[in-house]
């Protein structure tokens, strides 16, 4: 099987006051675009993995520079639509010590928000891919991005293609009249692996966690499969949050019976925390197609998503060497030559 | 009576791509915020004139940004109303030679385009005032923006405020359901001097130009003020356009009888031509507070704008002296020491 | 009572190397305007507390940068004086690790060295005003700024208004006859709350700690009282340096019978720490307008002062609700979306 | 027939002084890629026609970054041969007024000069092709980089794929043992359309120019077409170098019988006149392909290769609706909304 | 004889705002170091001839990056003495069209003003020396510089080194209780060759001009003459400013008897036209000792001085050949490869 | 005896990815000049002892701007050859958390490379030089570079000048037929004091540590130093990478009897770790020249080492205060009025 690797989501112009400054401090922003789903096709496309994105842009400037992006880091655009008229914006203020990060959203209406079922022809874009990836975003945007969604994912399954999702639940978008508990567990069906807090479970499913232990999490995710029975396997990172300079980063994946765990990482000083979350989706996404181990997938992805915080931008732009040699134990950072 | 001028108007985050890069060349964005409106207000409180400007911002950042622009150029934002969910943006792409300079508008569901008739205390707003000044563009935005400006002319009308209007005629606004020839005119009744291209007129009031010539030009001023018995005074200017980086400027004043005309000025090279008309409007009012002679406001005013095209940025920053030593016939730019 | 509060100082332009660039390195210095008074006020119209500032500035396009840099931020500069031949300017290098950041001073014979006692009409200034605020650098600058300082004091003593002082000798100045023992202790005189560190106690006041104990604070700040019966509160922070990149913050409120403490937070890494009194300063002054608690208002204070060292520039720019997060304990710099 | 060009030549590292700076002045250099044959490939991709590049770099980070900047612009790379040790490199100093741009090139032992008769599969390259471009630079490389474009150029014509050449002589390049006269003139044989100045004639081919007129360059295009039968159109430009800021531009296209040529374009002030004969040749292209018309092919290569002048970097950014705006003599500039 | 050339005369930090910004537009400044004098030593370096220079800085990181400045551009700093408290400042804003560059000294008080006639050690500095240079604002900044400058071109007077002048007259300066007609005379009494414009002329030493004509030239510039025997020979430019991007510029020097003159040059768009009167003087003295031709020095010195209204900074950074190629006729900017 | 040092090597044109981007992140590349003997020498300037530096550029702008940077900071450029055809460059891109810095180098065919034994007239060079300075980069890069060393260090040991060296060994240079085991041998044995890793030591003589006490050490220094009996001592530097951001640095120095050492320094966080070992090297050589004492130039070499962690660019720019301020416990970074 082909290891080709297809992601859905909108993504969005990111406008970063530079360095360290507060946004009312600024006379520039430095111009990015991302998402949560292409993050993970770009990363995959360092990483050597074919990936190709699925999107709705405006045909102007900044949809072209946004796909001009994705081509720029080896990400199909073939089935990007063109059409509605504005690309979602989002504001970046990096925080430092103890002032967090800040992010002002401004999407409402965007173009992929127009999309819709009939938008995308996903037996054509489906053609040769292995993994279809898509986050709890997308169906929180508007009916026809859940809608599209849902498409996408019934065609997957019915091709065998491996579907994974980053269930996060954002409760700020789901304002087009729907609730997350009416459309989310439709979608979470058609998926065999998952990306899940415990606070997602909890809101999205409503499945508390008794503490923070390992047999807690054991019991929860066993719950998520019993209602799921499509899922296999569930991952998550646990972030610890010493200051907004200063985090620490440990994954977990549970296959059914086992729950498998990662060494913390101290991450220090942090140059960009954004699409941490995402380094890790595609660093599991990697370590399964590429390795067929879970320890290792898991040990990858977290490995990856440790070094995209030394990285400027969105998306996470390491090689592969360099995530198994940190993997592997290296943490020195040493000079290559 | 005082000098005290207050414009109304929405006031947009702009974007511009770095020296002459095209948006699809650039990685970052400079920003500054403008409007056509508040354009003018800078530029009068830059000449000496107490200035307000009157909008609606979001309440974060990026409205307090604004705010702040305003602030640091002396305007006053007492009277600025926060609310709604999005500032709008424009993008632009500065050319050069025979490439044009391009603007991509992103300003749909503002906050300003959330205002109405009751956002604003216009009594209050108009305490010690003497000048308001408003521009087409403003109920082009929406049915609620239209009826503020309503209000606005009304109140100012009863208290017996010069009232000044720029009617540009913008066709690609106007989405609200309303046509420009339903709300313009009823506006335009209320305004004793107004900025009125030849396209203007045409388009607005179905007045149609007989040719280039000076009587061409008082025949269609005259029809304009016998349909609007309030306007005493038509200014506009004339712009030669003979490249991205090379235009010339001239500018009319009709009074009923007599049509005035200034010297044609050579702008070359052109630093940022955004602005210009505000600029020119900006020069009016102040030669008619200052001077109270209509060919010194002419003169003033066409100055002024050709400086601005020496300013980057929407608003003109130059002194009333600077203005004056080109009104004079100094076009040496001989180093000031 | 209103919360406005006024405050007298020189504003200097800082010119500050780029990063972490030495001087002889740079062919660009990044350029804002400050000074320990101003920074108080600037934080102050930050927090939401109505501020503005008086000082002398040389008219010219400097001076007026400088006004616009207040007025930007919000403090009101309505009774700034213009006159004089130059603006103070600082040049700034920052360290890193354990080389330290740099300053030269450039300063003599600025506007504000010739500011005098009749300069400022301080019974228009201290209209509808509640708090005075001023620093021991005032008095040092010259003879006419010691005496405008005296009459401010004198002036906010007879109308009842709050009076606090910075009281940090600095003794590279007091070049112009006279000493700060000559000088300050007739300005000591006027204040309801001063900032004393234990060497300004001793330099200024001849008063000698005997070791680092609560208990010998507690006397020196009794010693200080008993000489100055019209000082109810004294306060004070303790910085641990560990290196240019990393310190550490507490504070001391002492009311005459108690001796309050905060917190000992971990700055690291810090991003600019210019400022950090005088956000503690402005911290301090908000919690006693806000709160009317000593404890609230140190609290506020030191976790003011540690978010400014995240903060570039003089001025401390984060909200209340910023500082409030941190003070309740919250230093994890979590995204805020 | 399908319209996708493909491309072959070496692609630099631009390395160029900041604005105006020369070399001397300047701490950083702005950072692009390019080369003649690619700059052609990248603009036909802005036109709308498929182009792919092909080209040899090494296998490092620099490699990879010139071959996403080539993706970035939608030209495929897919064909890319990846292998030697460096990247070539040119520095670019830019003139102003009478002092001229200075190129220093760092070229030798690149990878492209290691690329062979053997590196490129041409017949895989050439599937689904109609044209194939090529320049007098690439033979002057090395043996291996001539005998690569020999074969390019001998499986082409066997496939019946147009070919086109730019036969520009650098006299400083051709150092590998081979005289440009033993070499062009067997690749020149292969050729259906070339771009040819009177001293490359002169210097490739040992024809003389008697004059400047219409008839004697009708003369010696005559007589190259009688020496290389399959080449049926010749095209160039005349540049009029007023200053390094203004150049004028016109083109001259003959057919066998015809001599073709445009109006005279005024260029200032120059922006960036690297890539205005790629810009040129690319243009002529996309008119043979789209037109059909050698008079509209040779206008809009022209007008396309002004338009160049106007934008940063080597290649060619602007739309077909860009240049045929200004191919209908439209050359004002405004501001486009 | 040797070539050797020493210059006298204060350097400046010139802040210049970037691009076209305003002041009050600028959040940072870039940085260089220059003077009238300075600069002709800087301009000489580059165009080969061995060059020192003569001043005074302070002993901090300011005044050790000016000697910096000097060092790299290969001006001897052998005899600079360090001492008192500051360096002079100006701050420059860049003008374009109509709108003129504004210089804002502030210089008073500088280390330079603190030089007296024992600071320098001339017998030292002027060993192998065969040219001695200074300018009209070295009187102008204190007595003691007055001196020092006096002190100077007696010794070199002395030792037969050639001495030139550049007269002009800054009416801002000489505010240290002496006029120019008091201090210049005698100072010029020393020179072999001085720059000097009409109002120069009138200003210094009270010859009045009678028109425009090389007749009325001659005849002043033989009174000149007249006065001062010592003095051979008169230089000056004559500059058009049509604007502030394009002025003209020829030149003219008198040797006693014939009046030659140079061709007009046009010069637009201008990047920086401070220092381009010293970029002619250099020039003048390089034709002096390379040429011993009056016409070849005068072609020289102003076609160098066109060459530095493309260079950025005060100093003519550009080298002979660049020189000789437009005093040979050669404006076309054409790329050089 | 004078303290004049001497020291030869390459330098290569720098260009660093700005911040922390990596190079396919980045459309710009800030330019210095380095390499690990001219660091040593810029070194020392600033520390005031006088430096010259030997190497060979090519005659163009890039050898030009090599040679001003030397010139800026103070190092005599007198013997600097010119010639061949390209500056050797590296690309650096700069680490964070565990991901390394990268360096790509492009240096072969240098005009260093093309040096010769003849190139140099040493003893010119050596006139009242005390110190010469030499690595093993040097005779690692071509024959003429190792002849030009050999015979710099003959005529050094004849004139009795101190010679010491680094004998790093780089295995990827060693291209042109000579291993390092056949050269350097030859070299050492005219060395007073080399710095000598472990490894270095096992690769270059074949000498095995056992273990990693101070005995192991002391053991293989003493057969380093019976081999080669004009080595009177070894120094070296341990530096502990916790992560790209995070280093600890001791040092150790061998006399022959006794092993020297310092404290060792927490480094965090790291701003530019290249050329921290020449910092070292600087520091001791200065130590050597100014304390005549082992353990305090030891201790000054590892205190400079750690401030240039803190220093952009290759070069340590630290005054020798800065040093020993640190050097004497003072890790506080406290700021410096």
């Amino acid at each position: 099987m082909t290891k080709k690797v297809v992601t859905l989501g909108e993504i969005m112009l990111r406008l970063s006051a530079p360095g360290y400054a507060k946004i009312i401090q600024s006379d520039s922003f430095l111009a990015t675009y991302g998402g949560g789903e292409a993050n993970v096709a770009i990363s995959l496309a360092q990483l050597g993995i074919p990936a190709a994105h699925v999107t709705r842009f405006p045909a102007n400037e900044l949809g072209q520079s946004a796909t001009n992006l994705l081509r720029r880091y080896g990400v199909s655009t073939a089935h990007i639509a063109y059409g509605g008229d504005r690309i979602g914006i989002y504001f970046l203020e990096t925080g430092a010590l103890s002032r967090p990060s800040k992010v002002i959203y401004d999407r409402s209406d965007s173009s992929f928000a127009g999309i819709t079922a009939e938008t995308i022809d996903w037996d054509q874009v489906f053609e040769g891919v292995s993994w279809f990836h898509w986050t709890g975003i997308t169906p929180a945007i508007s009916q026809g991005a859940a809608d599209c969604c849902k498409k996408a994912v019934a065609i997957a399954n019915q091709k065998g293609i491996t579907v994974s999702a980053d269930i996060n639940y954002r409760k700020n978008l789901w304002q087009y009249g729907k609730s997350v508990r009416e459309i989310m567990p439709g979608l979470i069906e058609g998926c065999d692996m998952i990306v899940a807090g415990k606070n997602d479970i909890k809101d999205i499913l409503g499945i508390k966690v008794k503490g923070e232990s390992d047999e807690a999490y054991k019991d929860i995710f066993s719950q998520v499969m019993q209602r799921f029975p499509k899922v296999k396997k569930i991952v998550n990172t646990h972030r610890g949050s010493i200051s907004a300079s200063y985090n620490t980063l440990s994954g977990h994946l549970f296959d059914g019976t086992q729950l498998l765990s990662t060494k913390t990482y101290d991450i220090q000083p942090i140059v960009d925390r954004i699409g941490g979350g995402d380094a890790f989706m595609a660093g599991v996404v990697y370590g399964q197609l590429t390795y067929g181990d879970d320890q290792k997938s898991l040990d990858f992805g977290v490995a990856a998503s440790v070094l995209k915080h030394s990285v400027e931008g969105d998306a996470n732009l390491v090689s592969a060497a360099e995530v198994e040699n940190l993997m592997k134990g290296d943490t020195s950072g040493k000079l290559v030559r």
